[in-house]
C-alpha cells in the first residue's frame, strides 16, 4: 500500500479487520506500507499492523511477494505509481480521483486493460448497506422511472479563512476541490444508481483566494502560518444541473463551505412509483417513499438498514446496532479481493473512474463556455 | 360562552370559523361572553366576534335566547356555573378539568343526566387528524393486541423560578398543577385510543414551592412582585405508572419543567403488528411502524395527515398545507354542534371528564400511599 | 374580492379573523366576492362571511362602497382586472403571479404607480414568523456573508398520469407550470432574504405529456374523463443555478412530481458565520447554526418559533402551540391593511411581482437558449 | 477471553483495533480464546485473531502467560469464572450482568478488592463520544441542577411469538429479561450521568409465556423447534419509576416487545439551565438545549459529536464521520488496559456492576411487594 495518512488508515483497518468479519475466499496479508517519510511510515506500519515498509513505492512494486497494491497517496502520484505497478503485473485498487485529469484517467485504465491486470477504484460509499439497499430498490423497479436525482456534498472545513492552504487546495496536487474531491464521490453514486449522465452546465467558487502556509505536512490538521499566505488554486465549491439519459433530471452540488454541514453527502431520488433519500452523516438510515402504500398511511419510511436482509449488515452486529464510516472501505476490500480471489464481479473499475472524471470535465468545461456540455464531447 | 382569556380566545375562534370550513346542520350565533372585568370582556366581545357580553354568567344562564352555555372560565368555577346551566335547561360543553375534584365532577354528570341536556368537555386533542387517523389505526386491529403505552406531556415555562404564582399553580382555583392541567390530556387521550386504565402508580414534586405573587390578573403573561411570595400549592410535575384493562402497561409524565420542551405532548403505542407514535408539536404528523412490511423496508413512516382521506383535513386546504393547534378546538365544535342539531353521537362528555378525574385522583392517592391504587376504588 | 376557490377561501379566511388576532387601525369589512357562476359565488359568500356577491367584476370595480379590490381568480384574469380597479382608484392585493408574462406584469406596475393607488402582490410565505425570524438572523448579520442558497418546492400530485389536465396545466391560463406557480415562492423568499439575482441557467421537463381532460370545474379536485385527453402546455418541473449580485450561488427546483413530497417548499441559506434551513412542511421551526457557539456545542438548533419575541406568534396562542398555513395569510393580510390605513412600510408590492417575473423568464430564455442568461436582460 | 459469541465478537474486536487508533502504555497481545465446543472456538479464534483457544476456562485461568481475563459467557457462568480468576491473581473484565443475583455480585466485588485485582464490567455505552459530552456537560454544570431523567431501551426481537426461547429468556441462565439485559445499561448511564438511586417502583410483563425450543445454540439466530415449546421464565419487559437521591425524578423501561424500535437506548434529562437527549440508533448525535440561549434562537441542537474535541472522536476519522456501536468496546477496552499498565483511574468496576444489581433487584421487589422500595433496603 501507497500512503499512509487519512486514506492509509481507513484502508489499512479494512484490510487488518476483513477476514474477521467476511467469509472469505482468501487471507489477506498486510505485507508492507510505502511513504516518502521513513520515522512516518515506520510508526503506521507499526500502528496499523503491516508486516513491513518501505520509503520508495518503486521498491513496492518490484518486490515479488506482493500481488496487488493499493495506493492512497496524494492524487498527483496515483498515475505513475499505478502505471508502474500495472507493468509489474500487479493488481491495483486505487483511492479516487483516478488521476489529476481525464486523459491520465484513460491512460491508466488503458494500461489495466491491455495488462490484464485487476483494477478498482475506492468509491467507498457503494458498499455501504443503506446504498446498497437504494441500489436494490432501484433495480427491482420499486420507484419506477426515475424523474428526479437531487445530491448534496457538503463540508465547512474551509469557512474559516485561517484554514490553511493544504495539498487538496492546490490544483497541481489535488487536480481539483470540492468538485474532484467531494462532486466525484456524488457522481459516483449517481451513476451506481441510475446511470450515466447526457449533458451538464455547472458554476463555481473560491470563495477565499488566498490562505496561510502550512507550516507542517500534518494533513488537514496541519499549522497555519502566521505570516506567509498562497493562492488557493481549485475551486470552494461547484454546482451543476444534469441530463441524465435514462430522462432524469439532475442536481449536484459540493461545497467546503456550507457551514455546519459536516460530511452531508445526501441523495434524493424521485421515481414515478417512488422516493428514496440518504444522508452520509446518518448512513444507516435511508428514507423510502412508496406511492402504492393506502393514501392514508403512506409516509417516508426511516429505514435502519442494520437487519440481517441487508447487504454486509448481518456480518456485524445484530439488528439496530449502527456501524459507521470505515464500514464501507471493509466492504469493499471484501468484494475487491474476493474479485482477485475468485474472478466475482467487481465495479467500481478504473472504467468508472474514467466515467467519473468526464462528467468532472464536462462540468469544468461547462463553466469556462457558460453553457450546457455533453458529457460525450470531453 | 363564560371566560374570555386564552381558552375563550380559542373557543371562539372555534364559532367564529366552524361554519366556514364545515357544513353543518346549524349555524353557530355567538350570542354573548362573560366575564366579571366589565372592560376586559367587552373588549374580548368586539374583538372575538360575539353580539353581546354579561358580566354575570347567572344573567346568562338565564337567558332564553341561549341553547349552549360554553364554560372556560378557571376551574374553580366550572361546577357552579354548569349546574346552574343545567338547571336551566342549556346545553353544556365545558373545559377540562370538569371540576376542582371527583365528587363534584360526578356531581355535575349526574345533573347533567338527570336533566337531559347535552354535554361535552373540551378534550380538543382527540380531534386533530393525526389523531383521528392513530385512533383509526387501532381500531382496525392494524397494531393488534397493545403492549405498552407511553405519553410525556413536557412543558417549561415554571422552569425559572421568577415566572410568578398564576392561578394555575393554587390548589384552591385550578385544583392540581401539571398534572390535572395536561396529565389529564394524556390519560384522555389514552382512554380514547386503547381504553380503561385499570391501576395506577405514581410520584410528583414541586421544584419551586415559592414564586413571586403576581401583580396583575393579565393570565399567565402577568408582572412579577418584585417583593411579595406566595406557596405554590400543586404539583410541578408527576409521573405515573398504569396497567391498563386490556394487559397494556402504560407510562404517564406531565411536567412544567421540562427544559426545552414547549409543548411536547406525545404518545407512543406498541402493539402486536404495530406502532404509532405522535407529538403535538408536529401535530400533523404521525409516525406510523407496521411489521407486516418488508423486513427490509420496514420503517416508521411520517405520514403527514393532511390528505383528503384524513379526517377533519379535507375541509382546509390541499395536501401539504399544515393545521395548527386551534383547529382541534374548530373540529370539537363542529363536532358538538353537530351533536346538538342532529344528536349524532359525541364524545368526551362529561362522563369522560369523570373518567379522567379518576384516574389523576388515583394517582394522587397511591402518591399519598406509597402504592400502586386500582381506579375502581376512588 | 374577485375569486372563490382555493384561494379565495384562504383570503376570506384572513379577512375574517385578521381583526380578531390584530389590533389594527382598521377594520376589515367583507363587502363583497365576485366569481361568474352565481350559485357558486353565492355560496361562496355565505360560507366565508361576506355582505354580499357579484357575478362581475366589472360591477365590484364600479361600486362606491368598496375600497380595495383582492384578486384571486385565475392568473390570466389578473391583468384585466387590476387595470380596471386602478382605473377606479381602488388599491388592489393581487395573487401571484402578477400576470402570465412580464410584459403584463409591468404595465400593471405603472398603471398603479401612476395611479397612485396602493398595490401588494400575496407573497404569503414571507409573513411566518419562521420566515420572519429567518430573516431578521440575516439582517441582524449573524449568518455573515451569504454564500450558497438552496431551495426547493416541491410537490407530488402530478406524478400520478390520471391526474386530470386543470387549469394548472394550461399555458394559455396559468402562463406557467411548476416554474410559475411555485418556484414564483422559491424567488420570492430568495429575493426577500438574500437579494436580488443576477443570471441563471435552468432545464425544466414535462414527464406526462398528454393527461385526461377534467369534466367538471371543481377546482384540482375534478374529475378525470375517462375517454378525451388534452395536451399538458406547462411544464411539469424546473430547476436552475443562479448567481446573486451579493455573490452567492444558488439552486432551485420546483416539481409536481416529487413523489413524496406534498409540500416541502424548503431553503438553505449558508453563510460564513452560520446556517439556517427552513421547510414550509414544518413551518413553525427553524433550523439554525452558528459558528460562533463552542465547537464542541455546535449543532443545527431547532427553534420552534412559537415564542412571543417571534413575530406574529404572540398574537395567537401561548409557546408550542404551532399554527398552519393559512396563518401566513392572515399575517399579510394585517400588514397590507395596515398599510392602507397609516401608510405603514408594505412589501411585496406589484414591483416585487415584476421582478420575480424577470427571474422566472430569464430561466425560461436560458432553457431555450442552454446558456446563462443575465436577469437584467429580460 | 472466555465466550466467543456476540459479546465474544464485539470484545475481540475491540482488543484487535485499540492499538492501532489509541497510543497506549501497553500492547494488547490476544493469547486465548475459551469455549466449550472445540469445533466453534477454533475457528473464532481464528477469526478474531486469537494466538491459540481453549475448551476448558480452568486452563485458561491457570496459564502463566496471560494477566488478565475477559469473561462474556452466558451470564450464568460469570461468578465461577470470575473467583478462579481473580484466585489465580489475574485482572478481571467481565460483561453485565456481574452475576444472576446480588448476592453473588457482592461476592465477586469482595474478592475481587481482597486479591487486589483489577476489575472492570462492560457498561460500553458510557464510552461512546456523545455519552462522553453528556456527562461532561452535566458535570461542568451546564444543565443546572437535574429535575427529571427518562430513559427508555426498546427493542422488538421478541414480539413475534415464533422467537424460539433463547438463553436470554430463561432465569436459571440470564438472571433476568429485558429487565437485567437492557433496563442495566439504562441504569448505569443514570449513575454515570446523575448519581444514585434512591427508591424505586415497578411493574413487568411476560407478554408471551411459551415459546418454541430452539434446535440449535447458535445464539440468538436459532432454529425455532416446530413441535416443541417451552416456558419463558424472564420478563418481556419492565418499567419503573425513581427518585434520585439528588431529588431529580426518574423513569425507566425497557423491553423487548417495542415493535419497530431496534435497539432505542435513550435518556432525555432535564435541568434548570438545559436538556440533553441521546438515542444509540443515532449514537453519534447528542441534542442539547440551554436556557441561556437567547430566547428567539433557543431550540435543541443537534451535536454531531465526531469533532476533534469530543473525546475519543479524534482517534477515528474527520469531523462528520461517524463511527458505529463497536467503537465503545474499543473505547472502554482502551481505558481498562490503560489502567492496567498506568494505574489511572477507572470506572466502571464490579462496584458499579453490583450498584446496578441493586437497583435491578429493588425493582424486582417493588413488583412483588405492590409498593415503593428504598434501594439502600435491598
Amino acid at each position: 500500500m501507497v500512503g499512509y495518512k487519512f486514506m492509509g488508515k481507513a484502508h489499512s483497518h479494512a484490510y487488518k479487520d476483513v477476514n474477521m468479519f467476511f467469509d472469505m475466499d482468501a487471507e489477506v496479508v498486510m505485507k508492507a506500507i510505502c511513504g516518502r517519510d521513513e520515522e512516518g511510515v515506520k510508526a503506521a506500519a507499526d500502528k496499523f499492523g503491516w508486516d513491513g515498509y518501505e520509503t520508495d513505492w518503486r521498491k513496492l512494486v518490484a518486490r515479488d511477494d506482493i500481488d496487488f497494491i493499493d495506493i492512497n497517496a496524494p492524487s498527483d502520484a496515483h498515475k505513475e505509481i499505478a502505471l508502474a505497478a500495472i507493468a509489474a503485473g500487479k493488481h491495483v485498487f486505487c483511492e479516487k480521483p483516478l488521476a489529476l485529469n481525464l486523459s491520465d484517467a484513460r491512460e491508466m485504465l488503458e494500461a489495466a486493460e491491455k495488462a490484464g491486470v485487476k483494477h478498482g477504484i475506492c468509491f467507498n460509499y457503494r458498499f455501504l448497506p443503506a446504498v446498497q439497499l437504494a441500489k436494490s430498490i432501484i433495480d427491482s423497479g420499486k420507484l419506477g422511472e426515475i424523474h428526479h436525482y437531487r445530491a448534496t456534498y457538503l463540508q465547512d472545513w474551509l469557512v474559516d479563512p485561517q484554514t490553511p492552504l493544504a495539498w487538496r487546495l492546490k490544483k497541481e496536487v489535488a487536480g481539483s476541490g470540492a468538485h474532484g474531491d467531494i462532486n466525484a464521490h456524488s457522481i459516483d453514486l449517481a451513476r451506481f444508481l441510475i446511470g450515466e449522465f447526457d449533458r451538464v452546465v455547472g458554476h463555481n467558487r473560491t470563495f477565499v483566494k488566498e490562505r496561510p502556509l502550512l507550516t507542517s505536512s500534518q494533513g488537514l490538521a496541519g499549522q497555519a502560518s502566521a505570516t506567509e499566505k498562497g493562492e488557493v488554486t481549485v475551486d470552494d465549491a461547484t454546482a451543476f444541473l444534469a441530463d441524465f439519459k435514462n430522462g432524469a433530471m439532475g442536481i449536484f452540488v459540493a461545497s467546503r463551505f456550507a457551514t455546519g454541514r459536516k460530511n452531508h453527502n445526501t441523495f434524493e431520488i424521485h421515481g414515478s412509483k417512488g422516493t428514496i433519500r440518504w444522508d452520509l452523516e446518518r448512513l444507516n438510515e435511508l428514507e423510502v417513499y412508496f406511492r402504492e402504500d393506502e393514501p392514508e398511511l403512506a409516509g417516508f419510511r426511516r429505514v435502519l438498514a442494520t437487519e440481517p436482509q441487508h447487504k454486509y449488515a448481518g456480518n456485524w452486529w445484530p439488528t439496530g446496532h449502527i456501524i459507521g464510516y470505515e464500514h464501507g472501505f471493509v466492504h469493499i476490500v471484501y468484494e475487491f479481493v474476493q474479485h482477485l480471489a475468485t474472478n466475482s464481479p467487481f465495479a467500481p473499475t478504473f472504467a468508472d473512474g474514467v466515467r467519473c472524471q468526464e462528467v468532472l470535465e464536462a462540468v469544468d468545461l461547462s463553466i469556462e463556455r457558460g453553457t450546457w456540455v455533453s458529457v460525450d464531447e470531453v
